[in-house]
């Protein structure tokens, strides 16, 4: 990971605010069509368009650069444009795959956003302060490549275009935040990416109002997203986005690619909602683009407005042609996903006027993009300047800004963690999970989280913090509502935004269902979202079938890079938070208990982060009779078993199981140590599918679990019908050994 | 089953329809507060109020039960309505388990609901026309059952809801179809049931075009639903309401309890934005009732101007008061998921005017509810007297919606399905899947589905069939948008509707990921839906990992009570056609894949419906060397490496896996034939995780696979690159064997 860089990275570049600029006529609105607003405010701010060389000007780095851009006139905007659209083209012809209907669509709102809105460093992709920007339809990537291409980011030079989608490259086929600097999520399945905007804008409301002083705005930077008919279709994005308006997210800007075109055809098929008026409904701001394929006033002015408010997140609705600029396929499902052929190609290059060889990028555009490099030193170099200044006046504050931008947690934090001896009284796992988040609320900074409306049931509360609201941001309990898919991803914005975020979020464990498109991009993308998920199994008793999780551990083993812990007691649960908290490039899935489970004897929290343990055993020379492995809430019922089975002389070993992929990790000699080869009388148990035990316990040996659903009674009744007994771990041992 | 009845049940109680009714003079509209609407003709028809009375009239059964009916005064609504309350709170104390707060809320609109509006006959809850009531706030289910109870359903007996959420009970803690005849959906997890309601509203407007006459409307019934704000924060909520307005459902009426109230406390904490705008920008009608929990006849008058909007479907926001009655626990989140406690049970029948034991009816409440069993018989006799007339004169149209309403496949059926031998040229699995379907349109009459928005990828047009639309209600083809859990919970409405429907719906395999909810409840609510999932491993190549499933299969096979199939080739396809076809009560997911493959010898439909056969062996006495286990794409690879290794002078079984959980079902002998014990030298391959397959090739055989995310590039480089070849299986069987 690049460093958030606090130090100045080149202080030749060292900004100079100019104030010498010729101040421009603003020229009329022509063809910007506005939705009415309720904010006269913001309609006033349209009218006085902001140039880009104006806006550029105030944060200009020399002179010389200026005067590079004086000269940037409409014909160097066409060009640049359609060199975006052509490197997309090309990129896809070569790879013979991809997208290239929307990066031709998106080219202008691309350009004027790359070109002369955004404020980001280049040469540092993780330039704290930097300006944010999600492609949520992520099939479109080589309008972000090419972006990146002309802003000078080294992640996409021009072979890198040439490599697109192939084995090895820094160019897939969607949006990868691990794998391209310069992408900030990874998006692609779609509706995520503006929930991970969603969560960037969060986080970015939320660091100012905590950081920024009447003397300081440290925390200031927009996020920025395009999203397409297919992101506005699903379900997360809507969530996502009502949590948006409800937060008053005013520096989320989304353009909305409103081309009419989705892969099956015209959106008519499938797709007649107002989608602006929704958008009102949720609280946004909304503005029409009619023209977006060449209308950059347009677009520009409605940046400008969409910045003048600033209570409200806002929809800019640009109407665009899918494949714009290609005769016979643009505006056409043929021009999404495949690319446009020789011939379709040769016939584009003649209609847009394109002479160039593939992947060509003209000198005056390039010249024209050359000023990003200086300018975005400059940028971040000035942002370094303010926080040496502010480091200087806030030392506390800005010690805590440093480990949330750096991933850097402070030394000692685990030393928060609660331990526990047999003799405290049982509890559930949930509530000990919240004694650990409220342990680490005062030393963990970037810890911020919620549940999806179960807060009581899930006990996430920070007890020491109040709610993240439109007009309380700087606090860390995140109401998320019934919205579990947009938290998840929400979330993954979140940790995305700065590595020494700690997000959190909640719901039973059985609604990982209804979120496990965004889990999953957890685990993709390397953000070290923990999922709080209680209520995990039949155990929740009565609310029956519906909510209780059967597949859910069993699915989430079998799901890369994510770690699925199921912690048995209070030491456990503590372990369980020192994995995932330490895991910052890996989610990680508490499961558990809305029952009272004891604190037993042998567990710890070093015996947790090797995944798998002994915590008794009456045997010597690593062969016991038999070894019972247990996880969660029925490693009681196996230790209660070994008391037993010992009483009538057998030595058995209780091994707890509460991650199989960090047991996996570990030597294999540890392994031999816990689960020797030759001891192959094993019994498992635990609530849940026995699929995936076979492994564990062998062909002689026996796992004890649940491969039906539940049903809607008493806990204990449930356990007993379904045979989740101490009785069946006794009878499966003996039949073993 | 119970059947659809076409048979008449009861001739005694034939319907005589009554034109004697009293007149009675509309009452004034007093507090019916009404949203504009751009539909003048529904705003006239709600100052025609119907009185209760005078709309039964119209289907009454005897002159006996009208004259009970014209007693039905205020009183014996306001008891009735107390009554639904009481038995709500009386069980939910008695289980010391649920949630009384909603059916505290909502029994007024339950009351108009089952007591005025709906047509149903009690004694036979599968009655094919009968209105449709979907509880999606499932929590509430005593509210339904309550409701059940007084309608005379058998199903819910004064011992079934003593029962309440007990073991074996028939009233669980939330909805299931499965336990409760009476109860359509399975609901709980929030947001399934109002999509459910979109499917059996698709079905009803289906069903209606494609049967009905101009003289003979055989099909015609509305769906209700009740949802709550948790519903309506849920993304799944948003994709099915948009198809909702998108379909024009002019016969789904939602009543959403807007009583301000989720379990974090008020919604203000989360969920702000304007319900009835966004349902209009869907494209839905809105009325709001503004004092739901006494206005009757604004509940009443809002359903008629629902009803008089044909072209839409309507919301109907009902404002209630959580927990009502209850005079200290009313309007706040303590009344929602708790019992009351004795002391408020108390205080509520206090306040009230509730003097009566626990579980009483009152006797004039049952007297007046009496009616509707007599009713009931008669609405049934009516439409099965409607239907001998229509058989009479349509025999072929008859014969088709008796199929679908009745559940009987046309026999021979499966004669349609096409076979394969090796000569016949690869294809991908996805092809040989739409083969399969367009042989199937003919001969299955509810066979109905499409894609989310990848029809041309998951090729699953029919093409004798045009597109199910608007105007359009009689074809086939379903266009679901990008809408994949939405799309997964309506065909579980579909399903639902009529045991004959075969729904099937499709998307990229890896995206199960986002309706995985609702394929949980097609498996828990034995819903047999097909879920046609292409692009279903690295095979897809380019799109890279954000597209590439990798631990969906195991994710599958672990879920209960569905079948995970991942054919092979051309005969293989129709067989998991022919085992989805007939499994009309356990969802069926299909991997199929985006890539060409060989039409392999041995492989068989038979075979396919055993789950793992044998394709190729050249051992004898069930005693080969090395068994090779492939699936899908790979099969392909275990055959070509079982070549090699003959040629080397082993012998070689190779067994197709393509369905664990139907291998399961077979006899151990069987099983036996396939995988001897005593033959440990087993390889497999698949290209996903090989979670799970240490069970089937045991602790001394080896499984190749895919633990971790896959990679954006060409398909073939994926597989070499991930060792998914051939040459790896030949290494793997010679260090086993």
């Amino acid at each position: 990971m690049a460093a958030a860089s606090f130090s100045l990275s080149n202080p030749a570049t060292a900004l100079r605010r100019s104030t010498t600029t010729t101040p421009q006529t603003p020229p009329p609105i022509s063809t910007l069509s506005l939705k009415p607003t309720s904010t006269p405010s913001s309609r006033a701010v349209v009218h006085r368009r902001v140039s880009a060389t104006r806006r550029r000007s105030a944060i200009s780095a020399s002179a010389a650069v200026e005067a590079a851009i004086e000269k940037a006139d409409a014909t160097v905007v066409d060009k640049s444009v359609n060199t975006i659209r052509f490197l997309a083209i090309d990129a896809v012809e070569k790879a013979n795959s991809g997208h290239p209907g929307l990066p031709m669509g998106c080219a202008p709102m691309g350009h004027v956003l790359y070109d002369e809105i955004m404020r980001y460093n280049p040469k540092n992709p993780y330039w704290f302060n930097r300006d944010r920007f999600v492609l949520s339809a992520g099939h479109g990537c080589m309008l972000h490549y090419a972006l990146l291409h002309l802003a000078g980011y080294d992640s996409v030079k021009e072979e890198d275009l040439k490599q697109f989608r192939q084995w090895g490259s820094r160019t897939p086929g969607h949006p990868e935040n691990f794998e391209t600097p310069g992408i900030e999520v990874t998006t692609g399945p779609l509706g995520q990416g503006i929930a991970n905007a969603v969560g960037l804008a969060l986080a970015e409301k939320h660091l100012a109002a905590r950081f920024n002083k009447p003397d300081a705005e440290i925390v200031d930077h927009y996020t920025y997203c395009i999203i397409g008919d297919g992101c506005n279709m699903e379900g997360i994005a809507n969530e996502a986005c009502s949590l948006a308006g409800h937060w008053g997210l005013g520096k989320l800007i989304a353009f909305y690619d409103d081309n009419h075109i989705s892969i099956d055809g015209d959106t008519e098929i499938a797709f007649t909602e107002s989608v602006d008026k929704r958008f009102e409904a949720l609280g946004w701001h909304t503005i029409w683009v009619k023209n977006g394929n060449t209308g950059y006033d347009e677009i520009r002015a409605a940046i400008q407005e969409a910045k003048a408010v600033t209570d409200r997140p806002t929809l800019i609705k640009v109407t665009t042609t899918i494949g714009f600029g290609s005769p016979n396929k643009a505006n056409s499902y043929s021009v999404h996903g495949a690319a446009l052929g020789a011939k379709e190609v040769e016939a584009t290059r003649q209609n847009l006027g394109w002479p160039h060889e593939p992947f060509h990028v003209p000198e005056d555009v390039k010249k024209h993009w050359s000023r990003h490099t200086p300018e975005g030193a400059a940028l971040e170099a000035e942002w370094n300047a303010k926080f040496s200044a502010y480091e200087k006046k806030y030392p506390e504050d800005a010690a805590e800004l440093k480990s949330i931008a750096d991933g850097v947690l402070p030394a000692g934090w685990e030393k928060a963690l609660p331990t526990y001896t047999p003799e405290i009284p049982a509890d559930a796992t949930r509530n000990l999970s919240q004694t650990c988040l409220n342990a680490l609320a005062p030393v963990l900074p970037g810890l911020i989280g919620g549940s999806a409306d179960l807060a009581s049931s899930n006990m996430t509360l920070m007890k020491t913090f109040g709610d993240f609201q439109k007009n309380t941001p700087e606090e860390r309990n995140v109401r998320f509502g019934v919205r579990e898919h947009g938290m998840g991803a929400i979330c993954n914005g979140i940790a995305l935004h700065s590595p020494g975020f700690v997000p959190y979020c909640a719901t039973f464990f059985v609604f990982t269902d209804y979120m496990r498109g965004a889990m999953r991009i957890s685990a993709l993308s390397e953000a070290g979202v923990i999922y709080v998920m209680t209520h995990d199994s039949i155990g929740l008793g009565e609310d029956g079938p519906t909510h209780q999780p059967i597949e859910h551990l069993a699915s989430f083993r079998a799901m890369p890079n994510i770690l699925m812990l199921r912690p048995a007691d209070g030491n456990e649960t503590a372990g369980a938070y020192k994995v995932a908290v330490e895991s910052r490039k890996r989610p990680s899935v508490l499961a558990l208990s809305r029952q009272k489970l004891p604190n037993l004897p042998g567990t710890s929290i070093e015996g947790v982060a090797k995944g798998g343990y002994t915590i008794s055993d009456n045997s010597t020379g690593n062969k016991p009779d038999v070894i019972l492995i247990g996880t969660g809430s029925e490693l009681e019922i196996a230790a209660k078993a070994a008391d037993d089975l010992r009483k009538d002389g057998k030595t058995v070993r209780v091994v707890s199981f509460v991650s199989w992929e960090l047991f996996d990790e570990q030597s294999d000699e540890y392994k031999e140590s816990v689960l020797p080869a030759n001891v192959t009388a094993r019994v498992s148990i635990e609530a849940g599918t026995t699929f995936g035990w076979g492994k564990i316990v062998g062909s002689k040996g026996k796992a004890i679990g649940i491969d039906k659903f539940g049903a809607s009674a008493p806990a204990g009744k449930i356990y007993k019908e379904y045979g989740i007994t101490k009785e069946a771990v006794i009878a499966a041992a003996n039949e073993v050994c």
